[in-house]
């Protein structure tokens, strides 16, 4: 694996390691790599979780982590993508993890560049570090994904995550479900209610209403999109007794879900953001591995 | 000590405690902590000195610094100061350190969760910090606060340092003075001239006028609050021999203070910076000891 | 070596020192430092490739780098840059990399500053960290600047880089002939064709034109530019069979330079980023070893 750059790429058997690499984490062993790589973390829009998260995974696996302000880059003076990670790379660093406006903004750094590029989110394209969290967070719980009905509840069509998932998902065996307002299926077959969905879930994956990509149509206010497609306490008693809530984050409380539910018991909202540490971790020894 | 959140919240012991650690770490002593933990400094207003400050106490006594940029994380798409806190408390943070513009900003971090809450600034309200450094630079200079005269001038009513202070500085033993424009005293009891405080004071605790927060009102000019309220070349010609001047910076030259005084042979504004990193080992150490 | 504030300051002996330690740096040779420093980066204007390059150097030759970011600095509120390098001198900084939009913005910090200053671009002013990779570059070239012709094209009186690189080239012995429109010469004598420039070349050395400087004047569109002044294909062909190009980046594609030439053989552009590293490892050794 010399980059991370969509959960297409990937082989169930990249899948599968990556996931045994985060389990050997949790369960405390010390990352495999033979020396200390430099990296550099490429926000081109705000982040908390996923950006802290690999500043965390990066120097958890050894790394030195050379600061890179986005915002404050030659690229605000018209560089493009291509010469500023060439730049980063010929000052030395061995992986950039690079989150983009533009969708497979990648594309132009996959010849002529040495170092490794992970995808930290790519415009309305993938969020592969997302997806293997999830899928850890998945894994921990019910062992594996043969034939768990999974529902995908939201901006689906605008949604990093959904795409990323829906592909990895499907893959390992699990049968997924969309649901979301009619106008925002795009691609997806998807359903307009929760009937059938809510009470035969192992998992309700929440997305977010991305107010910041995607205006809530004027016909949805708040109030009646968490009345109609968000996870109300009434519904969290209807879900199967085994069954997980999660949520990328961060989370729209009492729209997608209602605010008393985000650390309900059966929610993983916030062990997801604990796995993604370990699941990043897996992800950049893997890649750095390849160096070694 | 779980947190720092108000110096009200601090015993006299606590503090006693702390200067003497700030003490011991300029002796050179070396950090107590039996273990390297996780930190990261939340600063959603403009700071060069605390937030320096701590990124080099923090490094001193042996903590990993992970970097937030405050501007760019996801708070910036809505998500609570909570969800925030609690994200970095599942990526691994031991403690953070926050400067915020709500007032108490830190009651909503009360309840649910487990990471450590440092008070780097609330809005109007406190600056325990600032504090902390503040009663050290004095307990440096006169061995004890009993009977001390102690003048704070400036913008009381909207100082994070005028309220954390005079609580801790009366309960110390020193007798509080404030002196401000008529309209500016808010809660306080204040005086409105020099005459009888110039050369009564062991300590002259200069404030920031603070533009940012409140407008130098139309009757005053920059030049007539000098005139008015500021340390004039003559009046501080009038202190008592052994008094020294301090102030939390970043000073306005010639407003507060007249610009050839703030390195004065009296002055002790830089040596506060210096001491500001003291007391934040000292803060750091005492709160994360707990975890140990 | 106490501070490094422009190229005119240095004596040729100290500029060979530099270049001496860069080799041995890119041979693998370890710091001499006796002991840890703290440094702090603060860049007011935007930059990838210096601001990074420092970053990586100080962490290379064994420092510690204390985060600044200089737009949520004091600064904003106010703050002079002489209370704000003298607050970082009592934190514990013993080096500052400084870039900032005002020329000769070191004036203010000559005196009563004891933290070492490193000059990374003061606005139209000078850039010697630059400068000395440049040398770098040209002596791992050609061994020695003696009589070789070096053509500096571009946008001349405003570039930090004409005016480092024109000093010490000069004094080392080189030519250099300047070459740019009729009204972008400023103080420098300059050719304003190719004609008699392009084939007698050792070192072609090209400007950015910078768009947030200087517009490209009503008479010249990028295209009209590129044509006249730029290094287009066709002119590259007539070059000398050893001469390089140089460019200190980011680079206007097609605008300086056919975008096809930015990687071209004889191109240095991408080797200038990576000899930046070793030549501002250098600088900051020679800087701090004085402080041994």
């Amino acid at each position: 694996m010399k980059n991370l750059l969509s959960m297409e790429h990937l082989t169930n058997e990249e899948i599968n390691h990556i996931l045994d690499r985060a389990q050997a984490f949790e369960n405390g062993e010390a990352s495999s790599l033979s020396r200390t790589y430099n990296v550099a973390n490429l926000f081109f829009e705000p982040s908390t979780r996923t950006k802290t998260s690999f500043e965390m995974a990066e120097r958890k696996v050894g790394c030195t982590v050379i600061p890179f302000d986005a915002g404050f880059s030659s690229m605000t003076k018209g560089e493009t993508m291509y010469d500023t990670v060439k730049t980063l790379e010929m000052i030395g660093m061995d992986a950039v993890v690079i989150r983009a406006k533009e969708d497979e903004f990648y594309n132009e750094l996959l010849e002529g560049i040495n170092v490794a590029i992970i995808n930290a989110g790519d415009g309305a394209g993938q969020h592969p570090s997302q997806s293997l969290l999830d899928l850890y967070t998945i894994k921990k719980e019910f062992g594996s994904f043969e034939g768990l009905n999974v529902t995908i509840a939201g901006d689906v069509s605008h949604s990093r995550v959904a795409k990323s998932n829906a592909t990895a998902l499907q893959r390992l065996g699990a049968n997924v479900r969309f649901l979301c307002p009619e106008d925002w299926a795009g691609e997806f077959e998807a359903h307009h209610s929760w009937d059938g969905l809510i009470d035969t879930s192992d998992v309700i994956m929440l997305l977010r209403v991305q107010h910041e990509r995607h205006k809530v149509n004027k016909s949805f206010s708040k109030e009646s999109y968490h009345e109609e497609f968000g996870l109300t306490i009434e519904r969290e008693k209807q879900m199967k007794e085994t069954a997980i809530i999660m949520h990328p984050a961060p989370v729209n409380r009492d729209v997608e879900i209602a605010s008393e539910l985000v650390e309900c018991e059966r929610s993983r909202i916030f062990d997801q953001v604990r796995n993604g540490v370990f699941a990043r971790m897996a992800i950049v020894e893997t890649i750095l591995k390849e160096r070694d």
